[in-house]
C-alpha cells in the first residue's frame, strides 16, 4: 500500500457557472429588469461584506463562449452556508433568467509534499492565509478540474510518496516561475465531486493561463499523470460591469 | 473460472436526486407552495412511520451545487415498495416543480470476504441488523457508484479468492480507522443499474468524506481497481428545513 | 481470419423505454385522463391479442428510478410490423404524457456454439419456439446490452472457435445452474442497434439478476471479454395495475 | 511515414435523421396536418425529379426505435446544395414538428486499394456510376459511421500500404459474398464529420444487415481495426406510406 | 522533464457555432423577421469595419448538417472584446432564434519548431501577419479542435524535442504541398478550452478539407498522437446569402 500524503483544507468552495437564457430576459419589462440586476447588486455587495469580515470570499466573472455566461466562485466555512447562499440566490428574480451550466464542489487544500518535517503548518499564518484566501480581482480567471491518472504503468497512486514528492517538486517549480503573474487555488474534491481536484487561476494577462498550462504539459507530472476536464476562461465582473452585461440597448 | 464471494443482501435502495425548478416554483401562488410545502412534509412523515415500524427507513438531505438539489434515499424490503414509492411522490404537487437528476437502484449488501467458515451469517442479528439498517441522521451525506476495474492487468474479476480477500482486507482497515466517525452503507447493483455498488458514507463532518476516500485511493484495491462514478454530497433536511429552503422570501 | 459463429434468428425485438410527463399528465382533465388510460388498455389488450395468434410477444413493466417508468418490450415477424406498432402508439393520447427514455432495436437469436454437427435446427421444435418465444410474464424484468470486447490481448473476435466455444460452455453452465429461477432471452443487435446483444431476464426475484449478472462476471467470458450497458430492472405491469399506477388520488 | 491510399470521391452526401413531435402533430388542426403531408410530398417529388435528372438522388426512410424517426438521405453535386435543400425544408411546415435526431456529412468515396494500376478509373463508366450513385430503393436501410482504430499495436494508419490492402482484400470477400443481397454505399467523412466514414447498406431484408456485420467483426479489418458508431435501421417510406405513417385515426 | 517548445501568440478567437429555431423564427411576424435580418446584416457590416480597421476580423459561415447552422469566427485582441461582441449579439432580435450549438476559445497561435535559432520572429512583418491574420473569405470553411495524445508509448509529451521537431516537419510538408489551395489557422487553447488546439481551414474547394486531413492521417505525428473532437464544415454567407437563408417563401 502507498502512503497518502497529508493534506491541510481549509474554506469550502463552490464554483457556480450559469448561462443567461436572453429570451426570457429580453421578454419581461424593462422595471422587472431594474429591479432584477439591483438584486443581483445587492447579493454582490452582500458576499462583499462576508469577505470583508474574513468570514468567507466571493469572485464573480462573466465567462467567455457558450459553457457559461457568469461564474459565481464562492468560499465559506461550511457546507451549509454554501447550500444556503445558493438556494438564497437561486430564489432571486435574476436567476429565474438563468440556466444551469456547470458547478464545483470542493474544499481549499494544501498538500504537505513539501512540508518541513517536525513543524505543524497550523501555526503558520501564511498557511492558515492560503487555506482561508481572499479571492484576487484579477481581469482574468481560469478554472479546470483534475486527477491524476491511474492507467497501467501510469498509474500515479501506485508510486511511492518518494517518487510523488519528486513528480511535485518539479511541478511545483514550473509554477514558482510565474509567480506574481498568476495566483493560484488548489481546491480538492476527491469524496465530493467528480474529479479529483479543481485548478483556479487569477491572472491580469490571459495568456498566461495558456503559457502555465501549456509548459506545465510537459512536466511529467502532467504529461503521464495529468488528466483535466473542462476549461473555463473568463473577465472579472464588479457590479457596474454586471449592470452593463445585462442592460438591453432599448433600456437606455 | 475465478470464484465468485458470496454476498448478503436486504433491503432494497434507491436513491432519488431531484432538482428543484425555481422558475415554476416562484411562479405558483403563496397558497399553492405552501399544500406542496404540507405534502411533502406529510411524506416525510409517512416515510418516518415505515423507518418507526422498521419496514425500511428513509433519508432526505439537500444536494450541494447543480447535479441536484435534494436527495431522496429509500430503503424497501421489495423492488414495488420502491416503485410505489417513486410513483406515488411523482403524483404530489410538489414533484410537479422537480426535475429528475440521478437515480441509482440496488440493495443493500454485505461481501463475506471476512466471514468465519461455518458460521450462518443470517443467525447473526448484527448481520441482520446491517442488511436492514436505518439510515442515520447525520448532518452530512455522500453518495457515488463504483465499479471493480477490468482492463488488461488491472482485472479485480481475474484476480483469485485470495488475492481479492487480501486486498479487501487492507482496505477494510482502512475503513475501520474511520470508525465512529463515518458510517458506510455499501449497496450491490449488479444486474440491477449501471455500476457494480453504491457507496453512502454518512457523516457529521463532511472532510472526513474526503479524507477516507483519498486515503483509500492510495490502497491498492482502489488504486488499481477503482472506477468511481459521480460524487454527491449535501446536507440533512428534515422537515422544518425543508420548509426554510422552500419557503419565498416574499411568503413571509 | 477467425471464423464466425452460425446463429439462428427469430421474431425481431424493440423494447421501448418511455418516462411519464407527470406535470403534463396531471394538468388535462380527469376525463382525458380515463380515456387516455381506456385507449392504453385497449393497446395492451391488443398486443395480447398478437400473442394468443402466436404473432408475436409483448411484455410490459415498470421501471425503478429515474431511467425510465415503462418498458414495451415487443416481438414481431418483421421490421415493419415494430415500425407500425410504434407509431400507433406515438399516436394515442397517454403517449403524449410520454418521454423518449431509451429503445432497442434486435432480433430473437440462438447462437450455435453448442449445436450437435449434423442436425438442422430448425428442424427442432424446441429451437423454433426459443426463436419466437411468447415472453413470460414474471414478476420482474432486467434489460441490459452488451458487447464482446475488442482491445489489445482482450480481442474476443481474434479468438479462435474452440477459445469462444469454451468459453461460452463455461458461460452457459452459469446460466443453467439458474434455469427455472430466471428465463432468459438473447437478442442479436449487430448490424441493428449500438450494442451486439441485447440481454433480457425475466425472474419472480428481482435478487435473482444481481446473484447470475454477478457471479457471470467471475467467468472469463465476462471477466475479460464483457461490455455491458445501462441496466433497467422493472416490475410486472398489467391492465389493472396500470390504471392504478396512472390514477391520481384526485381521480377517485 | 506510412502511405495514404488514393480515394475517389463524386456525390456529397447528407444522412439527416429526425424525430417527430408527436404532441405538437397532433395539436394543429387537421387542415394544418392535410397541407404540411402535401407540402412534405411535393418536396420528396422534387427530389424525385432531381434523381430522374441524374443531379443527385435521395433516399427516404422510417426509423425503428427511439433514436430517430425519419431518415432523409440526400446525394449532391456540392456543399451547397446540401446547404440549399436542408434549409429549404426546415423552413416547410412539416419540419416544425420534427426534432434534430442525428446528421452525418460525407462524400461518395471509392478507394483503390484494389485499382489496376495504370488505368485511369475516371474513364471507367461503372466507377463514375458509383461515385454518383442512385440510391436503391429497397425494402431496408441501415447507416452506421466508423472509424479505423489507432490504438497501441492496433494502428491502422501505422500500417504499410501492403498490410492494409491485405487487410480490406478479405474484407472486400466477405462483402462480395453479399453482392445481389445487399448494396453498399461508402461514403467518406475525414475532413467532413466525426467518424471516418459512413456505411449505408440496402437490402430487402433487415437480416441480411446482421448477418453481413457479424461476419465482418471476425475479419482482422474490424476485429482489430473497426471502430462503429450508432446504427440505424429503417423501412422504406414513399410518398403514400409517409402519408399513412403521419395520418392520425381521427383525421380518417 | 520535457521541453515546451516556444509559442508565439495573436488575436484571441472565438468561434461561435448556433442553430436556428425554424419554429420560433416562423413564429414571429413577417415585419419582425425584417427588423432581425437587418439588425444582422448591420452587425455583420460592424464586424467588416473593425476588419477593416485591422482591429480583429471575423468569418461568417453556414454549417452543413444537425451540429449547427451558422458559425460566427471571430478574432479581436482581448478577451474583454470577444466577451462584449458575444453579449451584445446575444441581446439581438435575430440571436433570440438561435440555440447554442458549440463554441470554442482560443488564441491565434505560431510554434516555433521550424523558427531560426538567434532570430527574433516578432521583428518579422510575415509572422506578425499571421498572429493577426485577416480571415479569408473562401468558399468553405472547416473547423475541428484537436490534442496531442498522452497514452502509454504514446505520449507526445514525453518526448524530446527532437523527436517532436522531427514529426512536426513531416507533419508540415504535407501541409505545405497544399499551399495555395488551403489557408490553415492554428489557434492555441491550452488553459482556454477543452482540447489543445482549434483548426481552422479555409478553401474554394471542399473536397481539399477531405484530403489534406486524410494525407495527414497517415503521418506519424497524427496516426500515433491526433486525437480530434467534432468537425463541422461550411459554406461562406454574406449579408446577402444571409437574407436568403432566412427569408421564409411566404415574405417575398
Amino acid at each position: 500500500m502507498s502512503e497518502a500524503v497529508q493534506t491541510l483544507e481549509g474554506w469550502y468552495a463552490l464554483h457556480d457557472f450559469r448561462s443567461i437564457n436572453w429570451a426570457s430576459w429580453r421578454y419581461v419589462s424593462k422595471e422587472e429588469r431594474k429591479e432584477a440586476i439591483e438584486e443581483l447588486q445587492q447579493f454582490m455587495q452582500d458576499w462583499q461584506s462576508v469577505e470583508n469580515d474574513k468570514l468567507g470570499s466571493t469572485a464573480v466573472y462573466s465567462i467567455v463562449g457558450q459553457k457559461a455566461d457568469l461564474v459565481f466562485m464562492h468560499l465559506r466555512e461550511t457546507m451549509e452556508e454554501l447550500n444556503e447562499l445558493e438556494t438564497a440566490f437561486n430564489k432571486t428574480a435574476f436567476a429565474q433568467h438563468l440556466l444551469p451550466a456547470y458547478s464545483y464542489v470542493s474544499v481549499v487544500e494544501l498538500s504537505s509534499y513539501m512540508a518541513k518535517p517536525g513543524s505543524d503548518p497550523m501555526q503558520n499564518p501564511e498557511v492558515v492565509a492560503r487555506l482561508k484566501p481572499i479571492l484576487p480581482k484579477t481581469k482574468h480567471i481560469c478554472f479546470y478540474p483534475m486527477n491524476k491518472r491511474r492507467e497501467g504503468n501510469d498509474n500515479w497512486y501506485m508510486l511511492s510518496m518518494e517518487e510523488r514528492r519528486e513528480f511535485m517538486r518539479s511541478h511545483g517549480m514550473i509554477g514558482r516561475s510565474y509567480a506574481g503573474r498568476v495566483k493560484q487555488i488548489i481546491t480538492g474534491s476527491v469524496g465530493l465531486d467528480d474529479w479529483e481536484w479543481g485548478v483556479t487561476l487569477f491572472s491580469d494577462d490571459a495568456l498566461t493561463f495558456k503559457k502555465l498550462v501549456y509548459e506545465m504539459r510537459f512536466d511529467e507530472a502532467s504529461a503521464r499523470f495529468g488528466e483535466f476536464g473542462e476549461f473555463y476562461v473568463g473577465n472579472l465582473l464588479d457590479p457596474a460591469k454586471a449592470e452593463a452585461m445585462l442592460a438591453l440597448p432599448s433600456d437606455k
